[in-house]
């Protein structure tokens, strides 16, 4: 993240685009006005001499013609910008998919602002003209490449932007997992399961468990143990270059997550590894956007008691 | 609970046997060495004057066939005193039983002291002689009568001496409750459940997920939620005469644990009622024996550091 | 509390006045606008048969001198009914002063509402016709008397109705409490300080430290440390019944805090010693207030998040 | 942190001396048996072939006049290691004061094993010989350069490894303090006091208040509330590169804690400003040491329950 006093986004203008010309937009599915909603903004980025398509399943459910569809699989490093209309979820959900371009992302919210989604819908057009030519603030998310290990062979690749959560059954107790971190023997957690969380999933479910905001420039994940039996099994931050592996050892019906999706199922021996990902989710903002401002707005800090 | 210079037990002396002569063991199942502990603390209770019977399934599991057995279901007011020799998870399910005939209950425990099985093996005999003879200190441990509400019909009901828990499917993300009490609407709950436990239940799944430890002479229950996503969603104290209501409101595949029982599959719409049984489990300990004792051993306060 | 469907204020009409007469009104000290507050209310009073009196200090600083005259010392059993105008801390703080003559209160509050100054002031006139006649509901609110005993001597008395507290020096490291309760030893806890919370007050400091929430109607105290050396040492709730002793063992530059009342300076060897006060503090509400609403409202459950 | 397959220390063996042979030794002022200690290590040193000298205050409170003293001023880049007797105390005083000459730390401790001081004295030959030749790994522990301003003007400068607390007086309510990141306004905290804390700290007095456990690779602080007014208050974890300033706005004798350090009587206005130290705390320790061992040993992790 730039320090506000000198936005990182205006120094090193050789090396990008003078401005943003070829756009995506990527609305959220099925919300009602969502078709209004995209219609009104890919007129205005045409209006400011942008090359807009619309990402296919948002054409479909929109019912837009007027503009090239392009699939989510298809958006790579020929698509300058992608402007996401909706919530955290819908940003996350198209961010984690396009990491790997390197595609920086925009989100304009039509409800109440999100952790990431924080240019409101009223002020689009203000907030936008300014990020089309260059001016911003960029910072990165980093992602948890997961996988799923059976008999010695990977049964399951995810990629994570929020979290990854090992978990118990339904109707079963607590499980126990072994814990090994770059190797090393850390600890058997007997608990409701463990989360791994990025920066960004520390404000989510990491958060409601009892773990610690993370700032998005900490290079790091938080383990969060879910009701662990034993009361000094707190939180720990650790290092993102580090490998953390979870071994189910007891506990029936375990599953585990990646953001939203699942792997049910796991067996006695299964084994849940988390590293970085090599790529980053690019989030662009206003320049003066501060990541306080917007813990501060949603965690309602500051409104008296 | 007796202050320890006045234990209640010894004053009312008429109310109650002169000694101890009707006695039952309860042995854990298959545990190693069982047998043998059964044998012989049959014996010296024997040699005590005491008429001994075996717990149908203890007679069983170990083989022992020197004295007459009965099941759970037949111990009832002419037994004077039950013996459990194992843990707390045999005496709470055996206790959860015998409550409703008053049946007084003493713990002996082979391993590590429990919370509530607080006579050493190690010990017994010294420890159960005064007993016996009716020095003792008796404390009551509340339970709670539950059931499970669909279309306005009772469809189960249990007893628990530890918690009633809520909870989501394994591979699911929150479930939310509309909790109310006493008919009155508290709040929609969302989270991945919610415990209701005992005092007794206080130090098992209850203070895993952030609830204080209730002494066993409040007249109430704590209210748990476990990783609620409203940070201020905190553990309430709530009188025992309060009927909690526990409505399945949105999530997919809850269920509802009682004790160790469990009833899969809540759909929405319905409804976990807990209130306070009429019935209380009646423990023994010798005189002496404070709750605070146990506490401190058992969390390892003033160990260092 | 009473139950919603029958409130407890509505049966034994008998045993109580058909109306309460004798009014006596405390406002806010130099609060803006108390002034014009006090003397609408106390109108109102009138045109609807009370005998109005004024809190001397209220017409003191009001400058009302239509009324007579009441010293807080002066208000006994004589009294009816006092009317509060002001937040939760003015109440608590004349209820602190009138438990011991139960005369009933009524807070009337011209701010955002408090968890126990529950009339909005803008109402004042529709909630309080019925409760003049006698239709309200109870509740009772339990007080704490603490004392400070040094060198077997009394040195110190104070009544409390949030939290007796405990803490340590300003630059200072933690304090070493020894803890007894009914004259047994708990444990020495090492912390920043140790709260001893009612009820009410486990909605105020004991909820900052990790403490439970605590329905009105539970016969106890909850027991918080403050930042604690070791990690299993929980909030406690304990029976209201209880003898808690806090003994002065490490640390320097301890002091004790009863509400707003300190006593500074204790010394090694002091100890701190809370018990049930023999007095409660008698709230009314209107029929159908119920405290659940009230938390919902103050810690923002339910608004989404 | 090396991963324990390849420990760094191991590797670029000509940018390190092939031995240490400029040992200094620090003991514990005034514990029992220091001297005994202190003298056995040093002739052990000689036996291995170093120049051993002895810190001044150590020489004089254990009365050995056998080696050349040099006051912990005066220990620069010609020591080329710091041998420290004693616990985590002793070694963090010694190693704020040395991290500016990069001298690296080693610490036997006499009594239970330290988070930092992980050699225990009963078998420190074995232990030493390999490092004294090189074969260590090393870890670099970051400090806090704290500083105090009033009325522009920086009036107090610390260093502190473990953590920077502000915090309340004694008698006194709640403090408030302006925070801001980087010169950018993050939230206004009631609260007891606001604790800063390296990974070295987290395990202290930050784990006591709710924060996190941080690895010491972690480049970052945890900024913990002490009893927060505000629920959603929670630990925030930071980047190291981050200026943190509090200012205080209300509360009567706050004070400012840098380690052990105090500075009282900070007024309204006064700013306590925490930054990266241009220096490292350089801890050696034997290969195969592991980060994760000393938490799950200090932390009692995996011990049953």
């Amino acid at each position: 993240m730039n320090a506000p006093h000198l936005p990182r986004a205006l120094a090193p203008k050789a090396l990008r685009p003078l401005r943003f010309e070829q756009v995506v937009i990527v609305g959220k599915y099925q919300a009602p006005g969502a078709r209004n909603a995209v219609e009104e903004i890919a007129q205005f980025l045409m209006a400011e001499g942008c090359d807009v398509s619309l990402e296919l399943q948002t054409a479909l459910n929109t019912g837009i013609t007027d503009h090239p569809t392009i699939d989510v699989a298809g958006i790579d490093c020929h698509t300058q910008l992608a402007l996401v209309v909706g919530g955290d979820g819908t940003l996350l959900g198209i961010g984690r998919q396009m990491a790997r371009h390197g595609v920086p992302l925009v989100g304009i919210n039509q409800g109440r602002l999100g952790f990431i989604t924080d240019i409101p819908f009223d002020s689009y057009r203000e907030v936008l003209r300014p990020i089309l030519r260059g001016e911003y603030q960029e910072e990165a998310r980093s992602l948890m490449a997961a996988s799923v290990w059976r008999d010695g062979r990977c049964v399951f690749e995810a990629t994570a932007l929020n979290d990854v959560v090992v978990n118990r059954g339904a109707v079963a107790s607590m499980i126990e997992l072994r814990v090994e971190i770059d190797g090393h023997f850390v600890a058997n957690q007997r608990a409701d399961g463990l989360i791994i969380a990025s920066p960004t999933g520390s404000t989510a479910y990491a958060l409601s468990a009892g773990g610690p905001l993370m700032h998005p420039d900490i290079g790091g994940w938080v383990m969060v143990p879910i009701a662990p039996h034993t009361l000094s099994n707190r939180p720990v931050v650790l290092p993102s270059h580090s490998e953390i592996a979870m071994e189910i050892v007891a506990g029936r019906d375990a599953s585990a997550s990646f953001d939203m999706q699942s792997f049910a199922s796991l067996l006695h021996g299964d084994r849940v590894v988390v590293r970085r990902s090599e790529h980053s989710l690019r989030l662009l903002h206003p320049v003066g956007w501060n990541y306080f401002d917007t813990l501060r707005r949603k965690l309602h800090w500051n409104e008296g008691a």
